[in-house]
């Protein structure tokens, strides 16, 4: 089950592909897409959405997932810009046939670093760690990763037969941080 | 100069194509992109993306325009979502290499109805006499009508040369109530 995180932004949006085999976790690839400054919004929206076009293109991601916004009622107005870039994601995801699971904020962070609480920071470090990678990923693609993580993990609960899920033994011992890593081939 | 118009939302977003002709106004194209419902977020953005592309290829406007959006605070959830379906419109029409202007409500207003108080219902009805409609069109497709006009008010403005712009006789005393109409072929 491979899986395609996206952080939208409309200047930086972030992007995760992670893939889960038996109890391993494995890391695809991960970036940011950055549309040239100085070209005009619609320019831009295009940009990000071809990029992300492409990212599925390379990877063939089986699902999708990016996070539920909680629109902060003291900012609509990037409440706006923030809606056209995660638009233009989702549309991008839709027109190739993707599922698109939305995620909380709370059960990404908790999905990677234990807490519905963790700082940027700290997810980032484990996201690093969980997928055993050689430099800190950027905070956008950390996020994206993070989300894949989120709802790869999500995919293998789902996946388990019922009595491996509520029951006790290594299954339940398991927590996020105790995921089988393997690196990208 | 044949502009196309789009009032984007994402339950129903208008289009709307109009030309000019010397000093005559002909209506092309007008109408609405409505998603299925019951279709997911992303598959429902995806298919009004794709409306949006359609429109373009069939009526090759010189470029678009779209109404600038004033956020109210009390609204931030509407305001995302009302971002994630202008996102895509401006993304189809970027992609279309098209240039977008962003024109105010009160700019559009002004340019149908000479008042940029103008109701919903004024709009719809002059955008009907303007273009000679035989049918008051749907009010997001009048909405969209009335920003092609605004655009094709503007070019025509910024085509003349500079002393008709701000010499007195005729072209100073048209307003946008006398159009000179013509039908579409």
């Amino acid at each position: 089950m491979r899986i395609l995180g996206i952080d939208p932004g409309s200047t930086v949006t972030g992007y995760g592909v992670v893939e889960r085999e038996g109890s391993a976790l494995i890391h695809v690839a991960h970036g940011t897409l950055r549309p040239p400054r100085g070209e005009s919004v619609a320019a831009r929206l295009a940009w990000i959405q071809h990029g992300i076009a492409e990212v599925v293109a390379q990877h063939v991601p089986a699902a999708a997932a990016i996070e539920r916004v909680f629109v902060r009622p003291e900012n609509p107005r990037s409440a706006l810009v923030l809606g056209q870039a995660r638009g233009v994601a989702l549309a991008a995801l839709g027109a190739a046939g993707l599922e698109v699971d939305e995620l909380t904020p709370q059960e990404v962070k908790s999905a990677v670093a234990g807490t519905g609480a963790a700082s940027k920071d700290q997810v980032q470090r484990m996201v690093q760690r969980l997928l055993a990678l050689e430099k800190v990923p950027a905070q956008d693609a950390a996020d994206a990763l993070a989300i894949a993580i989120c709802r790869v993990h999500r995919g293998r609960l789902a996946g388990l037969p019922a009595r491996s899920r509520t029951g006790g033994g290594q299954s339940r011992a398991r927590k996020s941080g105790d995921w089988v890593v393997r690196r990208s081939r």
